[in-house]
């Protein structure tokens, strides 16, 4: 059933943002996880700034490089993946409460996917665009150790 | 004189470093800053993992974007700058107890730098190399607003 | 009047590719250009191929390097621009009688625009996605020399 | 016998570079194909420019795409390789009278290699950095259809 199957990609996606400890320290949450999207949101805490007041470039890539990874995986059915690799371009500084990372497969395979991921900024709830990532998402095994 | 240049940039590194509220929360210490590199480092906590156990690919990130950022500034003569965009690949998991980031200017102009920066692992003293990744620094006013 | 303003992205357009010698060497043609959307085509040649027998990776690079220049430059209304940089993710051999790369930009500054590609092949009027790309457009003089 | 393995990679390097009819329309060269670099050279005929009278963005881009896929396929042992993906910046423009593309592996796996690719205009014998890129080669297979 598609609820069914929705229900237990979020309880899939959870389970693995409750094994990241980097993103349970940073107070990550899933908020939506489906064949087409994935969808992670971060409250912006004052300890996550650069040197002009901004939200971190690295928070921001933290961010696309983990929806990437949720949106290839789920899309390659839950298998084990890692992020291959990944290119972020930052638009415009990154003020607000929190930061949205939405991310979208754009071709899966079966071994890889390449998924493309939108971050927004959110301000009394206006968002705006922070960023644009594109990335290699890759089975666990397909990258070489 | 070269010494006073170098200490003053070491100064220099290490005051925006002190202004990065997320730098300071991770633990990132700057270890060189010259015209031709710069060297990042972090302790690796228990709190910096993903779900296989390994540094989390984001913390791998933001230690590049941050040290592609200090490499570029300098090479544009401490000028305010951002990051305009990078690109990262993984290329191992990375274990050990801390992380390096070394990164160099490949091509300095006057509001733009193309910088490169290897990440690599330290495990009782032996260094992987985990990540490479290459980038655009923009002296602030290059990223439209 | 937009169709006026239309039709003369168009004439600009066809102008800028009137004078790349090597877009003419190879047969591009721009199909549309407007605030939007950048769109060329391009027959696939016999001498465009790689070894295994599809078209080149870098007759792909090429064709999204050239629509994301075109998105970029009427999105910051005609001024001379060149592709500062670009990231490509090849995802399917590029198979067909022709290639489309469709290019818009997602965010325009004043100085640069960030633009996404998608590029097809065609084979019997079926469009399939062989590529997908991203990068940076900046106002002549926006690349340092 | 190291001269004979280094014949031999020349000697497929330019077998593979024989099957490239795009290449081969081009006029690129293979001036040297070893464990630890692939070298490829192009000199610059007039239907190779843009709009400014510099070598095409896309001309750039093919040769680094092309000597990124030689550096990996020869890493990996001279499998049938594809490049996956790869990101190219241009530093400067390109002037001169050939292009030589020098690219190296980073890291070397079993399915993937991780490669840079340096890009310069030579004009009177004075090499000029005009681009560098980087990106994945994957044995065939790796790349999903």
């Amino acid at each position: 059933m598609m609820g069914g199957a929705m229900e237990s990609f979020m309880e899939l996606g959870n389970a693995v943002l409750a094994q990241q400890s980097f993103s349970q320290m940073m107070g990550t949450k899933l908020t939506r996880l489906t064949l087409s999207e994935a969808v992670l949101e971060l409250p912006l805490r004052e300890d996550m700034k650069q040197q002009h007041g901004f939200a971190h470039g690295g928070v921001l890539s933290y961010m696309a490089d983990n929806a990437l990874t949720f949106a290839g995986g789920i899309a390659m059915k839950g298998a084990p993946v890692v992020t291959s690799e990944f290119k972020i371009n930052y638009v415009r500084p990154a003020v607000g409460t929190r930061l949205i990372a939405r991310a979208r497969p754009v071709h899966v395979g079966r071994r890889q996917a390449v998924c493309q991921c939108d971050v927004f900024a959110v301000d009394s709830e206006r968002e705006t665009l922070v960023a644009v990532a594109q990335g290699t998402i890759s089975a666990m095994g397909g990258r070489e150790e």
